[in-house]
């Protein structure tokens, strides 16, 4: 199975090309670029330097972060997706933004707490855990807590009560590094630099997974259904002024 | 700090700028292409994406992936290595092909053995642990055992005398995968696509790491030792005609 995929949740933008075997390619930047000008031409530069033409790329699935992030990201991410799936006439695989930078710390002993800050005092975060090895050398991962907006301390409350080692990981840690040192009472380590942001090549191997236990996710439309968890600062303030939102 | 990093140790070809607290961009192929054509183009293309200059983009020191790997690709990132060290006038660290591999399994609860196809019915590879965190969040990764050239039986061996669980990373998993399967009797894993093929970002992460540990480092000169750990073919050739090699 070849797949494309791309994530543009948070300020990384990031394409890969791979299959069930290795990656083709993988092209990110974490730079203050609107991922407008980014994600398209940097997805064309790394088909140009595979040489690969990318309607006769045999790309069987398009894999894209669905969200938590970014409003705008997600949905740049989610337009590039769709569009691509139609003239390439394939599926859309969406993947929780947060189980795709888990998935970066593949194997993990303990548990994962990807966290990404979503301003007003919240962060976008979950709990992840990789199973034992199966008969295949295969690992699985575990959703130990689901995608949420929550406080840090409701997120370090909960990893406290877990009683594991945790690992942090995500652009939210720098902001939040002091809380979690000062409230963190479970061993716990931060992600290193190549491995604490989001990468294409992780919602690509996560969406294979997905695959694995759930081959229906190959027959699906073009459609998708993206995650942001909270309302947009638009809607906040239609509701806030007494309107109401679809 | 900042750090330049190369690795065309095997077919990929990565480069990656990163900073101690994150990627700024990384960009790698998995492809057949000389890499002589290939890494510099895309250390080019990402410097464009992410606006700097080379000159005055702040690099304090190149990191290389120094072997084993492909005597060619070595020699070519080698050679890439210093004469940008010698134009930025900043150190170079060579970095292990196998701990920068393993390190791409970071925070692992087992055993990590990276596997490279030798040729000649022998393996580059080596064993790595990562250990608890200290009070900083961060995790160190131990040698458990050194690179070596073995048969593939050899380090199955080693391994299933660990009695530790094992994940299998590199891209010489595939071409034993059925010898792993049937010979190892500890509970093992593949690393997935997304994890199972050199970075250069890993190359940079993992010599922050050793700068952490020894910072002379950082005051090393522009010259770098490659880690061939066997004899080129032309040197194999000229001693079994009885000539000698320097």
């Amino acid at each position: 199975m070849r797949v494309l995929a791309l994530d543009s949740s948070g300020l990384v933008a990031s394409v890969a090309l791979l299959e069930d075997e290795a990656i083709l390619g993988e092209y990110s930047t974490n730079f203050h670029k609107t991922h407008s000008t980014t994600l398209l031409p940097m997805l064309d530069e790394l088909m140009r330097m595979l040489e690969l033409d990318i309607k006769e790329a045999s790309i069987d699935v398009i894999a894209v972060a669905k969200g938590p992030g970014s409003f705008t990201g997600l949905r740049i991410g989610a337009a590039t997706a769709k569009g691509l799936a139609l003239a390439l006439k394939v599926p859309i695989i969406g993947v929780s933004t947060l189980a795709a930078l888990a998935f970066g710390l593949w194997g993990s002993r303990g548990l994962v707490c990807p966290i990404m800050d979503a301003r007003r005092d919240q962060v976008y975060t979950g709990l992840y855990r990789f199973g034992k090895p199966d008969a295949a050398g295969g690992i699985s991962m575990e959703t130990v807590k689901e995608p949420c907006a929550v406080s840090i301390r409701q997120i370090l409350n909960d990893v406290n009560t877990m009683a594991s080692e945790v690992v942090f990981t995500g652009d939210g840690v720098s902001v939040f590094k002091d809380n979690i040192i000062s409230n963190t009472t479970v061993p716990y380590s931060f992600a290193p630099p190549s491995h604490n942001r989001q990468r294409a090549s992780a919602v690509g191997a996560y969406a294979i997974s997905m695959v694995g236990k759930d081959s229906s996710l190959l027959k699906a439309s073009g459609s998708l259904e993206l995650d942001y968890l909270r309302l947009s600062q638009a809607e906040r303030e239609r509701l806030a002024a007494g309107g109401s939102i679809e």
